[in-house]
């Protein structure tokens, strides 16, 4: 696997994807003849000079050698934005306007450290830079007040720094991307269970910094919850984490860093609790009459302390548009919702849970398909976001977005931004499919994962952004969160003000303020 | 049962406890023959004029009513400090020193509001009093550069302000304390399932504000893992948090008030996650050959998913000390460890979580004692402060004190710290016992308590004053927390700063500063 991005679209760029004919035909019946919508070549992109003088870069190299200091020009369009549909758009049309200017490669702690007391010196907005997965404006640092702005690549640190095989927990270089940190952990039996969409090209330290949740959650837990200690570099200092499991020595500042986006230091090695390699990976699928009856399943289950290791569930247009295989017309995709159980553990331990789950399942009125659709399932779970790179081609624009509430407000939430998405959409005349899924559980609220898709108009920036306010909108106003495990970035900011209020605003910049004197960190993200 | 525990004792003024006499046997061989010390009677403590000058008090007298407000001796003896042993020690001897000057007793968020615009105009320090039952000196505020201190007693917002069945959540005033809100949730057919040794008389918000945990936390969680959402009064404004069980917009500020210990603001309501009713309780015993096969096998238990409602795991010596009945002598308590596990919930869950925990602690080398000492356990589990007055009253120095690392480090961290209790009060010529339980256990380490005893020297408080830096010296140099449930309150300030490090240190004091600008809300506490 490329251990890089396609520059301007999701994952490998080797990696060729396309949507089944039946696919095309069902999205040519909804939005009308396949129109061609390329992106412009990498060759005629037009970057700026690098605003830097080359004194602050001689000091850069001061620290790094030469070799850790890019300000060549693919580097620099490479480490430029993220990868929502937004920013796919822009960087299609040629627009590397957010271009770093240079790209910063240190190799240690000590490295950021230094780093950020010379960007701090000379005013110069640093951007954390993982894997490059955001799909919240992450990476887009503001760049007005400051003498220049540098992506500071965390690839170099990709240790596994600790293996505590009695506690059971692994301290990981932030800059080490899933499957490194994965392949690093199993030379020794262990696994971190982490596996978001994103997990082939994001990093340690971006998961933690965006508190991401993996396909797995349910059995693993989010990624926040697998942290026990953390090493952050701030323009102040070092920052050490992390002294026991759980504590009653003041508030948790460890939850203070997770979700912190960058804007108040660099992660530079996380602690995390790993589990042994799993014996066993079952996947199985079951269908509801109802999205509904699945939900209510889905809770009985948590609430009754049964946990799968994956559980998911599609609601009715989501489960036909993903069972629209040639195989399936007529036959199993009969309506009704899937939803995904997984078991990955011990044989013992599975055949516990899979028992319990299979009999609480089947009295809520699931009906089992078995493993056939959840190992196809399992196998396709990285693969999503390649073929939106394909229907953005092709004239379709597609997004996700996703929140999280309590259980007694998912079916309102699931309405009111459904609605939201589809109101918006129809009212530029581009009426969307809106497919949705629950993907995360707690005992006392759930996930909802919206996909989006219509024809695109001639400015589908604005376009989605108009459904994208809609559906933000609606989310608040139904006391949901406004991103569950997406993040804040540049997107979400003037809805996440809304959630904390002004007095949690204040608390942030306090925190800013005081442990980034300068405003060098990751400027314009997170802090409203 | 009272709802206000003795001025100068532990708990319920009408229980009457004593020990067993050959508990009495025990200690005098061990510290030589009974002495008596009693405290002074609550007539003969002097305290000093209210410091509060009238237009102040009518202030707070506008918003609450006369009868919101108390400035009479009793009630301001009642509302001095909390519930270690030198804040015991203190006030037997007759020291009310840190006596608050009145008791405002609001009965809503807005009448908490308003009292803090009052105490920050007026420079008057705020102590939030939920049940007084601290131990680490949580209430006693800082006077100095203030017009005077005032404790809120918050036993007026005592409302079951809502409860979400469908999400298990449930909204509770911060001024329940635990039998309160349990009664008033088993109405419902709902318990929290919160019950640390101080249940009986703390309080829903000082559960939040100190980051407790109860004793079936094993099963249930310690209570900021119960906790969803929170209201809280800031001297700059009201802060709502939690619109859904996890997120990933920003750090999680709710964090950052649980374990505020009243340094930010005024905890008022809470909502938590909440359960049914347990079908049924089952408590039964385990005896393993040491601690270090016992502490292994709990391990091995968390680590394999198992998790008992109550594990808990005593050191040979309190072990000894615990069994030291007439009727086990020559009988069971032929030396080991003895393990408490704990099964509370469905009639089938309890079956299947207690065969599979039962088959995994025989394989480790457990002997199942059966079901007797269990619920013997379990009818005595909030006895034992009572037993600290008796032993204070007769000569005694007793005290707890309690600690959590990961697994790795369980070994050395128990060593370590024994000893440096043994050998603190040994050089003072007072040998000690020592006794150690593991009553919190993680994926990834452990809680370790333990209760000291000695003879009392004539000044009691530097005898244990010597002691405790001793013992917290050792935990902070063996990488453990310096509290995993009691909180920082005055007594752990130093070594909690040591712990977070200055830069954790600079966090909270940039967000103390900025939403509690005139620094009103318990001084001196928290914040190193």
């Amino acid at each position: 696997m490329a251990e890089q991005m396609h520059w301007a679209r999701w994952g490998n760029p080797d990696h060729r994807a396309d949507l089944p004919e039946s696919a095309w035909k069902l999205l040519e019946f909804a939005f009308g003849p396949r129109q061609d919508t390329p992106g412009v070549a990498l060759s005629e992109v037009r970057v700026a000079a690098p605003a830097l003088n080359l004194a602050v870069l001689d000091a850069f190299r001061g620290v790094l050698g030469p070799d850790g200091v890019s300000v060549d020009r693919d580097a620099r369009i490479q480490h430029t934005r993220g990868k929502s549909t937004p920013d796919l758009l822009r960087i299609r049309s040629g627009d590397v306007s957010d271009a770093p200017d240079a790209v910063l490669r240190p190799r240690s702690h000590s490295d950021v450290v230094k780093l950020l007391e010379l960007c701090s010196e000379h005013r110069v907005a640093v951007v954390p830079y993982g894997g490059g997965t955001s799909v919240v404006g992450g990476l887009a640092a503001r760049r007005d007040g400051y003498a220049g702005v540098v992506a500071l690549d965390m690839a170099g640190l990709n240790a596994l720094a600790d293996l505590d095989t009695v506690s059971g927990v692994a301290t990981l270089g932030a800059g080490l991307l899933g499957p490194q940190a994965e392949a690093l952990l199993a030379e020794h039996g262990y696994t971190l269970g982490h596996f978001p969409q994103s997990f082939e090209y994001a990093s340690i330290g971006g998961f933690a910094a965006t508190r991401s949740s993996g396909q797995a959650s349910s059995g693993y837990g989010r990624f926040d919850a697998m942290v026990v200690g953390l090493t952050v570099a701030t323009p102040v200092g070092t920052l050490t984490l992390g002294s026991s499991p759980s504590s009653a020595a003041g508030p948790d500042l460890r939850e203070l860093v997770l979700g912190s986006e960058g804007a108040f230091g660099v992660i530079t090695e996380v602690a995390l609790r790993v589990r042994p390699l799993p014996e066993e990976r079952i996947y199985e699928t079951w269908r509801f009459p109802t999205f509904t009856a699945g939900r209510d399943a889905m809770r009985a289950l948590v609430q009754a302390g049964l946990r799968p290791t994956v559980l998911r569930l599609s609601d009715e247009a989501e489960t036909a548009i993903n069972l629209a295989k040639p195989s399936d017309v007529g036959g199993r995709s009969g309506g009704g919702c899937l939803m995904v159980t997984g078991y990955e553990g011990e044989v013992a331990q599975n055949s516990r849970t899979r028992t319990a789950v299979t009999g609480a399942l089947s009295a809520a009125g699931g009906d089992c398909l078995g493993a056939e659709d959840g190992e196809q399932w399992a196998e396709g779970r990285f693969h999503g976001p390649y073929l939106r790179d394909i229907l953005l081609d092709h004239g379709v624009l597609v997004e996700t977005l996703e929140t999280a509430t309590f259980w007694s407000n998912v079916g309102e939430l699931y309405s009111s931004v459904k609605h939201a998405l589809e109101s918006a959409l129809a009212e530029q005349d581009t009426p969307a499919i809106v497919l949705c899924h629950i993907s995360h559980v707690y005992e006392t609220g759930a996930s909802l994962y919206f996909t989006v898709a219509a024809r695109q108009l001639e400015d589908p920036i604005a376009q989605w952004d108009a459904a994208k306010k809609a559906a933000s909108d609606a989310m608040i106003s139904s006391g949901a969160t406004i991103t569950h495990h997406h993040a804040v970035g540049r997107d979400h900011k003037p809805w996440f003000a809304q959630e904390i209020g002004p007095v949690g605003v204040e608390i942030l910049r306090a925190v800013k303020e005081r442990i980034d004197p300068n405003g060098i960190m990751n400027p314009g993200v997170l802090i409203p």
